[in-house]
């Protein structure tokens, strides 16, 4: 009663789930991932409602793969599962983008606040009255937990979780009980879009470290800029792009940093990662006098197994909680406006040029009468095919290390889950990438996976029929877990998978027959021969596109062999 | 040092690792579910050593809804993930185990105890070196969490763990780092089994309730027995079939206690779930001036929507952990010692005989033209189809509500999960039912389940295959999520799915021509002649059989209808 009084006070009233579906619409995101469970019917209603589009998934892990995807693409996303069983199947998901920095709104359908309180014995439940049990969970690997338990919080709490999730760039979790659904808010508030705004920096404190920072600069004989996963999860690229170009510094990337900077700018010299660098990179990034770190994540996948050979005392790090110079701290400094002033103040510098990269293919590869197609031919001759604006998502094992080979063309975006590292993920991420690239006119997303991988997340593709996505998916057909045949276990049954008929599925998924058309090369002709088909790799082709590439099962990119050489070795230690 | 030195110090020393397997060995447990993952490689050697059988799921989920399915039947199970991405996929599984009491000892890999220590920014973390989220998250839902860090604790946390997961039948986590695998503990232990007995109650205590009981028993006109989920998982189904047996008096069964009860004694009457029991049940129990109810869980879906009207001044409550009679409660009375003196003294009773269930089809149903399959026609014929110690596994929706209208031949068993209720579980538990039925010469293992939940997990059709497994698969083609429209959305597009072409999948996912057929029926005629084709039906196909069971979209059991309308009338209270 005492609610009803309250709403009627309020001026222009909406219901709780119809603010939030518009808060989200007024952020960005334009396609709600997730599946239907009895305790989020309700609100789902209101997505087809303000206009939005409900994906609909196959399974809540694959839905939260695919929002991270999305989000990677557009900006931010959502999903929408259900109390328990939804959101638990959905939490490794959710865990891999808090890892890498990926906002996710995570949206989870409660039982109403009356049988909460009544510690009701519900399906969905633990059967212990607990209805706290999974939003603790969740609070590990969520910047902000909101849960809507009474109609006046909600607004505040629904605004202050989106704007959580953009700045922090993490998942926040938001619970909506049943009967939170219908109630009322003052939709008012949905006139004044949410602030999105970075916090500037202290002018004073920033001024300081930008005096710092050049400082060093001016005093470096031959530096050097490495990019990292930071410079894009933070929002950092175009302060980022500047500075490079500006400044004409020989610029690096780091694995998690791949497809963060124009690979087609003079100063652009490959990926670093120590033992696993593009060649003559490691040399030139480690002589350099000084290192200007980008939002570096030094994780042992992203640094081939932390053998990075760069001293601390000739490196500044910038990242979007400090910048670091040397071992000297500067906390509260957000890179984005230092980096903007450093760039404008910069003036003339000394530059020792770098290498240049290309997608060269080695010359034992080309001379080489083997017809099989193998890692060390396949990633430089793909940068020869991609083209400018492509989306390419891989999966973690000879796909995200042989990417490393694989030059650019410009505005290309890069997905891989370097730290997180858990498989499956690409199949899923693909459908949120493929749509989210759908919605903004970009045309090809491309998809490397395993098969291992592949099998763990297959129905997603079936996701992207249901959407009319048409991204090309190349299954690398090698038998099996290969990164982990490199770590341990090289013949041994747990590390083979089932062989599947990868190409059949499509259909079975239930494609229209116009809808799809499926490959099998095994050779590096069957590659030639397919990348100047013009059906299968034109920006105009509708169809979704699934490649069976049959490769070696012992055969892996060069870098992977170091990495997983060192991670063995740590796994080994007692 | 330290540890090479105590090592020696060991009589007859074995590694860790293999301790750990044979203790699960010698527990019954013959095959290990899960998934390889760099952290768990080293540890999965010590599988095939030790004699055990590896099963190779195709994603974590599944992995552990397969292990649920498998001990359900086995008694206990066990599955190995990797840390981080591999367990967090698994959580809901567990979530679901725990919630239900389940039985799976859950051993993760770990990264070495030094990069724990060092905090390193490894894969698989949430890159901020604390490597103890992921088991905080699974102590909600865990029994018991060893985490084997040290050497001389290793077996002893190892016995404890499982001993627990067997005595509380519910899961436990056992965390395994890559540098403990191969430490060294006492071989010697192994020679004295884990003591798996029940605490006894004390003697003169459960004297006094069994005194208790016995009189409300000899005082009761017409008493009834109600068996529910605890029975079974608290392993008292002996005790309470010797009680059946011998009193003779009217058994029911709640959903969740299905095939607790051997269904042919002439005193069983039937399931009773308030509004969704059998025909003249609910008569006969709500009219009973004394409850015997044994091992009940009274959630929503159990009972209908909380459609009981038993009085607890008539009901007699039996727990693993109490004795409740009438309002008196007796905590630290397990019931199964308390059963076994009841039934040793219990002399003449009264009695009042219940109704007699079938499997006849309602008349209207036979009167009917209509050839399409309905569910008020299938659930009863299939009983009549069903044979001796079948395994019968039902998914949530209108399968486990159907099957309240199949009366079982002797020693089915029914799985299903009623009160954590995840959709995608029955697929999975499918797998480990069947080749727990496999391992202990248990000829059929037949799953039902719903075109919506067969796409969460339908990749564990593969996982069948590969390890030559032979259910009978039948999907209920009904497009899309049933049970959702009945409570909300009944036509609405999320409770839509995409249209798959289900009996293409096992020959997608590798099947031998061999080792598989595939059937499609639509009408009652269909389901006759599939009936009665021994190919099919017979004990002696060595195939996999996968049905396509067509039926209307909006036909459901009516059990189901009335359950979810007081679900729809709870989440729209305000």
């Amino acid at each position: 009663m005492a609610a009803d009084l309250r709403s009627q006070a309020i001026q222009n009233p909406i219901d709780i789930a119809e603010y939030l579906f518009k808060r989200l619409q007024q952020v960005g995101v334009r396609s709600i991932h997730g599946l239907p469970g009895d305790y989020n019917l309700v609100a789902l209603d209101y997505i087809a409602k303000v206009g939005l589009n409900w994906v609909g998934n196959c399974n809540e892990l694959n839905a939260g793969y695919a929002a991270d995807g999305y989000a990677r693409v557009n900006g931010i996303s959502a999903i929408v599962t259900t109390f328990g069983v939804g959101e638990l199947s959905a939490v490794n998901a959710i865990a891999g983008a808090y890892s890498e920095y990926v906002p996710i709104v995570h949206i989870v359908g409660y039982p109403s606040t009356t049988a909460q309180k009544d510690g009701m014995l519900l399906h969905h439940t633990l059967g212990n009255g607990d209805f706290n049990v999974f939003s603790n969970m969740s609070r590990q690997i969520s910047c902000a937990v909101s849960m809507i338990n009474h109609q006046h919080e909600a607004a505040t709490l629904i605004d202050n979780a989106i704007r959580e999730c953009y700045l922090q760039s993490r998942p926040v979790y938001i619970s909506l009980p049943t009967d939170m659904v219908q109630k009322k808010v003052d939709g008012d508030r949905l006139k004044t879009p949410l602030d999105l705004t970075f916090a500037p920096n202290e002018v004073e404190k920033e001024d300081y470290v930008v005096d710092v920072v050049l400082k060093y600069l001016h005093a470096a004989r031959n530096p050097v800029i490495l990019v990292d996963a930071c410079a894009i999860r933070h929002r950092a690229l175009d302060e980022t792009h500047e500075f490079i170009k500006k400044t004409g510094i020989p610029t690096f990337v780091a694995p998690m940093g791949k497809g963060a900077v124009d690979e087609t700018l003079p100063n652009y010299g490959g990926v670093y990662a120590g033992d696993g660098s593009n060649a003559g990179v490691r040399e030139r990034v480690e002589s350099a006098d000084l290192v200007i770190s980008i939002g570096p994540i030094k994780s042992d996948f992203n640094t081939a197994g932390f053998s990075y050979r760069i001293s601390q005392l000739n490196t500044i790090d910038f990242h979007s909680y400090a910048v670091r110079v040397r071992y000297s701290e500067y906390p509260g400094v957000r890179m984005n406006g230092v980096l903007r002033k450093v760039t404008e103040k910069i003036g003339k510098l000394n530059i020792e040029s770098g290498p240049n990269p290309t997608n060269e293919i080695p010359d034992e590869e080309i001379k080489s009468p083997e017809p099989t197609i193998t890692q060390a031919w396949f990633w430089p001759r793909l940068g020869q095919w991609l083209e400018k604006g492509d989306i390419i998502i891989t999966e973690t094992g000879t796909a995200n290390f042989g990417i490393w080979e694989t030059r650019f063309p410009a505005e290309v975006k890069a997905i891989s889950q370097v730290l997180w590292g858990s498989i499956g993920y690409a199949t899923g991420a693909c459908q949120g990438a493929a749509l989210a690239a759908k919605e903004l006119g970009i045309k090809r997303t491309i998809l490397f996976t395993g098969d291992g991988s592949f099998q763990l997340t297959a129905q997603e593709v079936s996701t992207m029929l249901r959407n009319d996505l048409n991204p090309i998916i190349f299954v690398i057909c090698n038998n099996g877990y290969t990164i982990e045949r490199f770590i341990h276990g090289w013949e041994d049954k747990y590390n083979d998978v089932q062989e599947w008929k990868y190409r059949d599925l499509p259909a079975a998924f239930g494609a229209r027959p116009d809808q799809y058309k499926t490959y099998r090369v095994d050779s590096k002709g069957g590659v030639e021969k397919l990348f100047r088909d013009e059906e299968f790799a034109g920006a105009g082709t509708k169809k979704l596109r699934f490649v069976e590439l049959v490769m070696r099962w012992d055969d892996a990119p060069k870098a992977l062999m170091s990495t997983t050489e060192s991670t063995a070795r740590r796994n080994a230690e007692n």
